[in-house]
């Protein structure tokens, strides 16, 4: 979905993180297929939890629920499942806008076509969505939502193509960007990945019905049997005859992005052949081996919950003993009262606090995956420093976060970034780490197996740490080249 | 809006009614245009009071809130209002669909074309919209809506026409039917009635700004001062450089719609020259001089409370005393528990009660504005039967409602109209009264101020009496044609 | 109830009224008591829109619904109903408080004795319930309302009689006031009014069920059948073995209130056997006798809905023809959106609308039930004024009201009555009236049957319009003698 | 709170665990008293999510915000907080009960005294709370809420004594159980712990302000620094003049919970002198040295998030890799879905999800805290066998619970409770597992650094493992000797 549209929290540590906007989910051929829907996006909650969706058909009608709020809220009602029949869905989890605007841009997309209806969900992000956008509304199309998702749909409506795959394949040929879509129409459940399979998508099976999700721990949760990874522009069309595999784009070396191993993705999930929490756990062991502190320390802290597998395997590889130094108060999910200018000096930690016992009197590691903006960092380290510890050393299980992601990924823009203005040791300073070490790009690989990064051909989508973009940048460029006026809206 | 969709009520005597399905307000010039879209949409909840929505401009952004339920439940708090604001605004009061889908519909619909925003709020039907929306979809075009206004809006973005307006009238020149419009774009305000005139449009003006709206009273409650009616085939330009006319559409004699006047308009509105409520008296005139029974009777009373100027003209030109021999209870607006099997049969009243001490032991006169499935006509004669009455006499202010109309008011398929199938001799046996009559088409004609009905050119539509449809019917003539397959619903 | 509760309206024609505070119904031996008591709120909502409840008792266990808003919002769930089993039922309507103190205070109030449950229903007003309430706490009682009922059910705790019912009789010898009561226990259905009949309580029947109710509509809408009032001071005991009357009080002259015929009551009750709708025209009848303006007049408009029988009689007896110069909306009962400064000085018309036909140029009655505060009749006298008419003569079909209720009535303080502080002349001045004419207090009298008021024996409790108080005012008085410390609250 | 309430949850892991009961919070001499104590609740949801309170003083008068759902939601509003305005204001999480009784239970109840206004809130269960409660109905007591709360209310409102704290030790005198206390009075904030002092009350200062919690974490969430523990039997009063400390009772040797340590409490959190989490990793340490497979293993798996502190001290005292095996899916908090027959042989995971690749071909040792009712713990295991483990050793970190608490802890009958029915190879054999162990009484008794349990006089509560009862069950017994009759309920 398009960049421009950002979730609005108030918890205090959350603000830090990088946030995956999307996940998608398709079955065809099971009975309650929108049953398995919802679990499989309450799987991927993790990916987006502001809205969702299901889209189903039942062999005669479409029937759609789609409403902000987590899975749980949304379609937590029988009612609402027993409205939502059929033997093929699609569902979508993603972070909503406010105001009224939202209920249009909640995914799957439904549009009737001439020849029937289609929904559609996605996860990614075009990069010439706002060109294809504007030059779909000059022609007389009319968009009701902001998301770029929409434009394919145009396409589609537009294509002079006769069948749907056709005419889905006409629009994506138009399209820029890094896309993993699941879409349904009257006979079949499509699922596509970019050329360069940027973002994830894999195949399962639960008896004679056949899935597609964003990730493996979505087949876990219904005891669905993982298939495979989708291809990096592979077409997948299930439909009553079985499984055809497409590849209507020129092949190109993939580029997976290497970010869902560091964070996004699900420890539990396997992706591209590889375990995510061994993945983490191997960056953690890399990262022991680049950048211990020579002084040695006495106990491993992870940043819960995400810092945990890369701290198990840098506790591993150092010997150093593995301790929650902070708790995560698991309730904070919730919005929760603004405290007032009187009580925020002190400090409100509503998220995490020290477990003083093993911190105080000690040479800590934390081990986080990321630093974005630095102040979630801070924070924490001032948090370990007030508890009694002696010295604090900051091991991050990522290189630094320099550019921002334009393939569907939510991060600040480049000035936001600390590691744009800042070396680590900078960094070090600003957040009052005694140090400070980021993995190395080199040492990113062969955590993922390979000798270090080929830049001539990297394996994996790492703009976020190098800036060499795979995607062109279209909707940036223009923008960049002519300061837009303001729209209006609705 | 579309005929096919039927609000879903559960009081019992609220059954019986046709029901109008919108009101249109638009303000263009006022500071908080949208208190005073809001204020003028409450004076008009009698003609929709499911759902409503108003669309503001601020000089750089289009502003819009839309929702399930009546004026003071969608527009009540401050902060939306504080939010729509804007020097001009357009507003829509109507029924609601049910399901998802609802949303959708809430008119003001708001489209951004190439050229800027535009928001379009309709009453009245479009006749041929089905049939344009076919051929739009064929071209390409994507519906979010199953109103015919959004017909109108496509129509407008496929247009090759350079202006707003330009593109507005080839839209219009196009769709068959009745409308009365407001739309709203960066620079005007635009109000249009068909060129028949069937549903009603008023011009107003407070202080420097320009008011258009459905009835008269939307003025009054704001204090402002009624200019004129729109008159059929007009469109009016409201912008910086004041107003502009035009008559886009080739001339033709108005056919108003005479039951604004017997039913659905508000008392205190004037519309084509005439008052309202004196209209309805000259009716109950007309009908106590056509129809007053011989042997005479004791007491006039009203079915509360369309009935009443019917009632007091009666009563006036009878000499016959008007009392309140029927007690409404004005609560029951809200959704009521469903009465069970066992306590049904009791008869419950929810919203009437007879006057036991006016009725009793007396020959009265029951004056109701129409009959339409005669389920309520039968309860109210056997709620004055069992209250005492001696003798019941039904007079209606209309003439036998025999026809559907497909103009913009929801009424029942013809099958279920009681004076297509009876005879008033049939009705008054089916309902229990002693008498019935119903004035006739001349006689209204003469309340209207007329000789009596011009069959070779009528001043009014009154195809749901006669039959007599002045606008073509196409697409309840294909639907006729050609039953039409099940189509997916999102 | 307490008399300091006030509830907080915010629409612009309602603030004028006196406001009756409750209505409570009672029913025993009908299969689904809790649908017919639901009916009969409904019928009876008119006295009390902002809370309700029902307590039933299905030979087992007590059964409670109770919340803030209309019967159809409170008790609208099927579930709910199903939940409320039971063979006898109680219920009330009333005005809500503000905050979290309101849920406690809605009606019926439920106790478990020590030889069971109890649950009562009151409508009225104690005059010593403060007094009683600071006794029992000193004594160890504990209050979870601020209910005057609730005092009696701590009597009843603290009572040393050895029956329920000797117990209440004990507990009523100690209050003073008006009440009129409904209670359930395990066994019997009980009603009480107070020795001096002030506030309604009629009895009826329903095949082999009994009802009490506050009016005969509550009879009307389940088809019951009016048995008779309940006496002045008359206990009546409803149980397996039928119905047993007691007179536990000495016999006194009964003062029933006559601003129940006036203003409270629904027109199609009959109360104390005089029809509701009857004695208002009569007291129009006699206020056109008394005051008709001697220049005569063009029309009686009555101010919608409570004027409307009286302004009948009127115009009947004056030979001047009745019509609705004002317009009534319907659809004010919701919250609506408070009007900005900017727009307040409209003038906006949120409840009525000039019906300007009927007005202008005319010389015309106002007919109106009362006049509290002033600020409304002045906002009519101008809507009338600004709608062209040329003399505005107001009648008043009570006597002036210049004197509080402490008898269960909403009424301002003394120093907000306008005619507690003008005469006549003088109040037609502020409202910008031609004339104005209260009926007198003799002329009263003579509607509802009387040679005039007996100054020695009133029969009805005027004190509203004389100051004559006729029980005492026990805590109005303790709290003149000495201006109490602010209590904490909850 | 009464034992009989109940909380109705539906996820499917959380069936399984004990669940504490209660958290109270108070602050004397703080600006916003409120904002403190929303932030202290906060902390302290672990301890009840399903209601939560707050009553405030300012000097003048007592605010009550209480309400069903976390605190985040309750308590979220500013306009709340603005509106709960003091120095001074205690608080409490609960679980809630369904229906309209459930909000006269939320805590804290607040009640008018003679002598002013007093606030309380509880963490406990009174063992004679039923026999109080009837004794004080014969005399003339009303109950409002289902609490044993209230029984220490009414005791104090019938005491005879003079000072508020006189009336609340003579109300202690009469009660038995288990019960940490806060009050508010306009004057005092008073905190109170049994005699035996089995629940959890500890002591901060915060600049002026003290503080008293269930737990110190609530301290560290808003900067507090943490003094003491309240003693067993000790009663603080706080106030103007500082703190008081009185011991009303005999003296009698403590027996806090040892189950606080080992699952209710949060590991950050210090209780008695011992930090939890370090509580637990020794509690793991005994159990690997008692129990630790001969066979060997290759991994320790913590069920999470209860099982994480014992399984890291199982790993280091065994020398056996800490991997997290099961991962948890953190937004299942959230009301879901019911699975439908047919889906839910699925075995879905909503809770959590086998971490294939830790587990695959492993001797795995599965840490977790308790076994209740087993039903989890066959789930866990049948998820790792089917994510591919080979042996699965059960290792747990409490004795079997055998016994119901009558403290505070809502537990299941004890004929729901395994281990009241079988020994540990019973349950291993019913739960799936090649072996199960529980840490024996005394090695729970050595890591809490003891040499082992004294039978003679434990140092510890510990009813429900080895059913020695400190504190006589009176209600209980009184139950067991005469099934009462149902009672009707309101």
């Amino acid at each position: 979905m398009a960049r421009g549209v950002r979730p609005n929290h108030a918890t205090i540590l959350e603000d830090e993180g990088p946030r995956e906007e999307c996940a998608v989910f398709g079955i065809y051929g099971a009975d309650e297929a929108s049953a398995h829907t919802t679990l499989g996006l309450h799987a991927l909650q993790h990916r987006g939890q502001e809205a969702t969706g299901i889209v189903s058909f039942d062999g005669k009608r479409f029937h759609a629920q789609r409403g902000v709020g987590e899975v749980g809220t949304v379609l937590n009602k029988e009612d609402v499942i027993e409205r939502l029949v059929g033997h093929a869905a699609i569902g979508h989890n993603r972070y909503a806008t406010t105001g009224e605007g939202a209920v249009h841009n909640i995914q799957p997309l439904f549009a009737e076509f001439a020849f029937g209806g289609f929904a559609i969900a996605h996860n990614g992000n075009l990069t010439n969505a706002q060109a294809l956008h504007d030059r779909l509304v000059h022609g007389g199309s009319l968009f009701q939502s902001t998301t770029d998702t929409e434009v394919i749909v145009h396409l589609i409506a537009r294509s002079m193509r006769s069948t749907l795959v056709d005419r889905l394949v006409d629009a994506l040929h138009q399209v820029e960007g890094a896309y993993s879509l699941v879409a349904l129409s009257q006979k079949k459940l499509i699922g596509v990945r970019d050329p360069l399979g940027i973002r994830p998508l894999v195949l399962g099976r639960l008896g004679d019905a056949h899935i597609m999700a964003s990730e493996s721990c979505a087949f876990d949760i219904i005891g669905a049997e993982f298939i495979r990874d989708v291809e990096p522009g592979e077409l997948l069309v299930i439909d009553e005859s079985g499984i055809t595999s497409l590849f209507p784009f020129a092949k190109q070396p993939s580029r997976f992005c290497v970010f869902e191993y560091i964070y996004f993705a699900r420890p539990d999930s396997v992706m591209e052949g590889r375990g995510v929490y061994e993945a983490r756990k191997r960056i953690g062991a890399e990262l022991a081996a680049e950048s211990h502190p020579e002084g040695g320390a006495d106990v491993i802290v992870p940043v819960p919950d995400s810092g945990v597998p890369a701290a198990i395997g840098y506790a591993a590889a150092s010997g150093v003993p593995f301790e929650y130094g902070i708790i995560r108060n698991h309730y904070v999910g919730r919005t929760f009262i603004e405290p007032t200018a009187q009580i925020r000096h002190l400090g409100v930690k509503l998220k995490h606090n020290a477990n003083r016992s093993m911190v105080e009197g000690k040479r800590i590691i934390l081990v986080d995956d990321s630093i974005v903006r630095g102040t979630t960092s801070r924070k924490i380290v001032e948090m370990m420093r007030s508890a009694g510890a002696k010295e604090i050393h900051m091991r991050i299980s990522s290189p630094p976060t320099a550019n921002p992601c334009y393939y569907g990924i939510d991060t600040p823009e480049k000035d936001d970034l600390i590691a744009a203005r800042l070396d680590p040791a900078g960094i070090a300073k600003e957040i009052g780490a005694d140090s400070l070490a980021f993995i190395s790009i080199d040492g990113l690989y062969r955590a993922m197996g390979k000798d270090g990064r080929d830049n001539a051909a990297p394996a994996f989508c790492d703009a976020c740490f190098t800036g060499d973009y795979p995607i062109r940048l279209i909707d940036r460029d223009n923008k960049k080249a002519a300061k837009r006026d303001p729209k209006p809206i609705a």
